[in-house]
């Protein structure tokens, strides 16, 4: 019907301000990355890396939650992974966002974008846990990239702060954390992250 | 085989400077809109409006399309859709552009993600006429948000020149088709799209 449409517009058109939205992790031409774009980047990791998955998944299903699962940060904004007293009321903020921004959207796809939403907080699925892990590699490579000006620099982000945030990249894929491990490895070596 | 994640990872830090490719389109708050986020905004349309569209798709393939097929343009920069001089040469510069980027891959994806473009660009299958209807879409409605900031009004687009540049829209699925009608009419009524 045109009222369905009218409300998937109205939706579509409101989510352009994930764009707006900046995270802290800056990309390789120096500025810092927007949610928007880092979703896209996401999806492209899932695409690329599917194989590394330690369990089988949807791919589609995985694609569907990278791109949704950010939307909230339009009213949450993004909460820096290292940032404990903002990680507080970051559930409650962010169901707030959930509501009204999927609300915009006819009843059933709200309730679909919603589930999305909190399959993928929840972790307790095989596509949830994979687009977790590659959500938490992709600003890994990019602070990786950036070196001296990585954000596990700039905020001072020790090693066991780093193993606690990027170790549940191993419940998705083993491959990719060895990987990250070497990462981290590396970034303490130069100094990048601190020993404690 | 740890060569091919390498391979993998290359890629993917590689793609990061599509966020740094500048479209013609403004997004809300005023900026031009940058290559990856456009398809982020994309693969949501294709989520959201899927049901739209006139033919039965594999929703997984769409969204492939839509956020594989702009990544030439890292190499060959985002060609504006009225320019009809840099036209002439685009397809040559994006087919070395996907020749480098997607070679960085290995072997099998890299013929899977120039099969994805290369399908996008033929708009022969249903999939690709579908994502061919909301990449031309979502510029337009970004277009009609815009208002007087459009680019629309900013390069002096004329009606013939917005139809023939939107109404492949129509193939992909008829009632966006109508809808897109709806906005261009009202854009000339505003004068923000000339009569001739």
């Amino acid at each position: 019907s045109a009222e369905r449409l009218r409300q998937q517009l109205d939706f579509l058109v409101e989510i352009d301000r994930l764009k707006s939205v900046d995270r802290q992790t800056r990309i390789a031409d120096g500025r810092r990355e927007n949610t928007a774009e880092h979703s896209w980047h996401l999806a492209m990791y899932a695409l690329v890396l599917a194989e590394h998955s330690n369990e089988n998944v949807d791919l589609f299903h995985v694609l569907a939650l990278c791109l949704v699962h950010d939307i909230v940060e339009i009213d949450a904004g993004d909460t820096f992974a290292y940032d404990v007293t903002a990680n507080g009321d970051k559930e409650e903020r962010e169901r707030r966002a959930a509501e009204r921004l999927f609300g915009l959207l006819p009843a059933d796809q709200a309730e679909y974008l919603w589930r999305l939403w909190e399959e993928y907080e929840a972790m307790e699925t095989p596509e949830s846990r994979f687009a977790n892990a590659v959500d938490r590699m992709q600003p890994a490579m990019l602070n990786h990239v950036a070196g001296e000006a990585s954000t596990w620099k700039e905020h001072g982000v020790t090693m066991p702060q780093a193993v606690k945030r990027l170790s549940p990249i191993g419940d998705g894929s083993q491959a990719l954390w060895e990987h990250t491990q070497a990462i981290i490895d590396e970034a303490r070596q130069r100094g990048h992250i601190r020993e404690a």
